[in-house]
């Protein structure tokens, strides 16, 4: 990414510069660290969210990779440490982020997990200094690819076995497309129209055509012969440039049946505006009994997953897949996931953050997730536990306000959701594409019973806490010193 | 943006193809363009959007710099040249591309003017190929720095004197934090926390201190002291980390009137949470009984223009700057400004889309667009004319749809809004910092009657079009040839 840059003329590119990629603050602190000696402290961050997005009833996990892979290039070049300087911080300090690489450990759920609020999904171990500094970076990626891949997912849900594309780039934050495009893929997008994304990422890309092609031949019938001639057997007609039912469809069919006679075959036609539903049944019928049962129906305008959901399961429009954009790519109406970054541990010692409303206090100290299933391998509880705990000594966990709220866990399996993803600085994450990273999604999200996916006031799946944990955080919670 | 190619393990860097920041489909009708002999065919294309975001009455036009200069990039390399060949695109086409840059003309409304439905905001004439390519990363970028600028100057409007600053980094989606924080910036934020955002674009960067950093002391007072000592005379003290009132004021207070002695000040306190509007009134007691006038107040937490709007002028809130993170760097809750790009013109002869609903037909022709002034040289009316119109000879313009709704404009001064800022491939844009920008938006803005900036039910300000154009479009919206 270029931004021009008036005072030098310099085209600066951001990859050199991601040391920089955070907030002022991450900076102030950190040099402030450095010369009150707790430049040696080892720090403990959680990374977790307090609600689901959309008002669900779950969250997929996303961003992993790509926060480890950029968190390679977070170092300081001369020139991001002289504009520093410019801000006022001290020599020696620069100095010491003149060699600045991460060098800390981190353990992290797995990219396509399904996850909670409240658990960490993200436990960062580090000198307090280097801990620090990489916070806004992390949110930046992490709340973001969560916000979408939950989002394509929920889209998913609802397609079943119709695919759907991401179409969202116009529409898309500037270059948060990319990594847009990536967690949709990781929900359930099967390609995007996103030709550098696909590049990037190795997904494929797919697309159709624009009114403007349509409108710039005399005729429409010319524009859908033009088309079909120069995407051989991949043509998907936009059939709404002038109107659809009666102009775009007996134009499409008259081409399909035209191209026939070269052993070609229309692919589909493209609705993308008036009711969808009412159009796709018309339209599927003009087909039907023009012996175009093969031509397919895609459908795109505004579309998310209550809309989608509606075509298909209230209306039954007989529309094959679909083209998603705006809603998709933006993860409206939330637009972000809050998730947050906060201190647990400092050189052993737990430490927690109080708030007025308890719900919001900090679990204090290094801690470890826990899924327990239930005996058909379902989802049953996930339980926030000391990392140090021996699981086999946890019989019960408590609601983390309630613990009049608990319950047993005795004899059921479990498993361990946070895993060593960086040691010391280097990379341990298992490398997996997109594709592998969604049929994990899939197998993950096969567990987790139904109630939970609804979208309207779904069930709530319950995160507890060990007892351990509970009195290490009740200790803390005791009045403090002024 | 780097992202990590699992099968080649190679990082690419974007910037190296900018040309595939296309969707599919532009290159699959730029082929199709190519071998139907419409290559030298000449297209002209408008962008525009058809409604104000936020249930606004005005919008604020950003974009244009960014855009210009990425489109220098709007290159091929070979790499995404073979790309494309794996994906079925034809050798003569990839040769064509090889040597692809842009080099059609571009007229365009200023960065930071105060623009509004339906309106060219751009007009595009280029070979129909070439202006067909650059589409989606024009709406990715303008679409989205105008969401975002808009928002922004509806902060700064509730502000007033004020000031705010971008604190969005952690909630932005990925890399649209760039773009995202240079359209806050035209919009009125007067520093943002993004720090590369601040080397990028020069402009200044602020921050405080996090929960983490007084948590990693034993004490909030210690915290408060260690971090005033390290930030001499620009320090600003985070106080609900355990109690607003009871601790952090406190603690603050006495920080403060200890760094006194050494002729140092405290510059501010920061409220994150509760309820700001009391606690602000609480705070600015207890500094001023302690003697402490001199320290502002700082807010922050999910705030939008509503909230400061009530904060300010509702409940009288003592607070002197705001910090605005995810409302504004999203464009919560649009997300996403519906920006088209539609097809005006091929070799001289007028195009457009008819639609069901003819309020979404397009305006046909190469068109400019006009700005009347009243008498107080306050914006009165905007009409969208034929370019090549003498502005001398129009003296009625009509509403769009409805054509006995008109106005006259005789005798009234007027401007033309669309400038040529690229001519044949060459970027005549002046180039303007950010502040300049924002300057010009005070500006115009200032020009735009009051009853158009209201957040509730704003004003309507009209948009006409000229009796030649209206004509235009009639005649080609006859019944069309199927």
């Amino acid at each position: 990414m270029y931004i021009y840059d008036k005072k030098t003329e310099v085209m600066f590119n951001i990859d050199q510069s991601l040391g920089l990629y955070t907030d002022f603050y991450e900076l102030a602190m950190a040099q402030g660290y450095f010369f009150c000696d707790k430049k040696n402290d080892r720090a403990t961050f959680d990374y977790f969210f307090r609600s689901n997005p959309y008002n669900g009833g779950f969250t997929v996990f996303a961003g992993l990779a790509d926060f480890l892979e950029l968190l390679r290039d977070f170092t300081y070049s001369d020139s991001d440490l002289s504009f520093l300087e410019k801000q006022g911080f001290k020599k020696e300090f620069l100095q010491y982020l003149k060699n600045f690489r991460f060098s800390g450990s981190i353990f992290s759920m797995n990219e396509g997990e399904i996850v909670f609020p409240s658990e960490p999904l993200m436990r960062i171990e580090a000198n307090i200094i280097e801990a620090q500094l990489i916070e806004s970076m992390l949110l930046n990626i992490l709340n973001f690819e969560t916000l979408i891949a939950t989002k394509a997912y929920r889209i998913k849900m609802v397609c079943g076995t119709r695919g759907f594309s991401d179409f969202g780039l116009r529409r898309a934050q500037s270059f948060g497309s990319i990594h847009a495009t990536r967690a949709a893929f990781i929900g359930g997008a099967e390609s995007t129209s996103n030709v550098l994304a696909g590049k990037l990422l190795n997904i494929p890309v797919s697309g159709t055509q624009a009114h403007s092609w349509i409108q710039s031949f005399d005729t429409e019938l010319e524009a859908f012969r033009a088309f079909a001639k120069a995407n051989t057997d991949n043509a998907i007609l936009l059939v709404d440039t002038y109107d659809t039912l009666r102009s775009g469809i007996p134009n499409a069919i008259k081409v399909a049946r035209e191209i026939e006679k070269y052993g070609e075959k229309l692919k589909a036609i493209r609705l993308d505006s008036g009711d969808l539903a009412y159009l796709a049944k018309k339209a599927r019928k003009m087909l039907d009994d023009a012996g175009l049962e093969y031509v397919k129906i895609f459908a795109s305008n505004q579309l998310n997953e209550y809309v989608v959901k509606s075509l298909i399961r209230d209306q039954n429009a007989p529309i094959d897949a679909f083209g998603i954009g705006t809603e998709m790519i933006t993860g409206k109406p939330d637009a972000a996931l809050g998730g947050v970054y906060k201190l647990a541990e400092i050189n052993g010692e737990p430490k927690m953050k109080l708030s007025e409303n308890v719900e919001k206090n900090t679990l204090p100290g290094n801690k470890q997730v826990y899924r327990y299933l239930d005996e058909n391998g379902s989802f049953y509880r996930d339980a926030i536990i000391c990392s140090k705990e021996n699981p086999y000594e946890i019989d019960t966990i408590y609601h983390p306000v309630y613990p009049e709220k608990n319950t047993s866990v005795d004899n059921l399996k479990w498993e361990p959701l946070l895993h060593m993803v960086m040691e010391n600085g280097e990379n341990r994450n298992e490398a997996k594409s997109p594709h592998e990273i969604h049929a994990y999604l899939l197998e993950r999200a096969a567990k987790l019973p139904e109630e939970h996916k609804r979208f309207i006031s779904p069930h709530i799946y319950k995160v507890g806490i060990s007892k351990e944990l509970m009195e290490k955080r009740n200790a803390l919670s005791k009045p403090f010193k002024h």
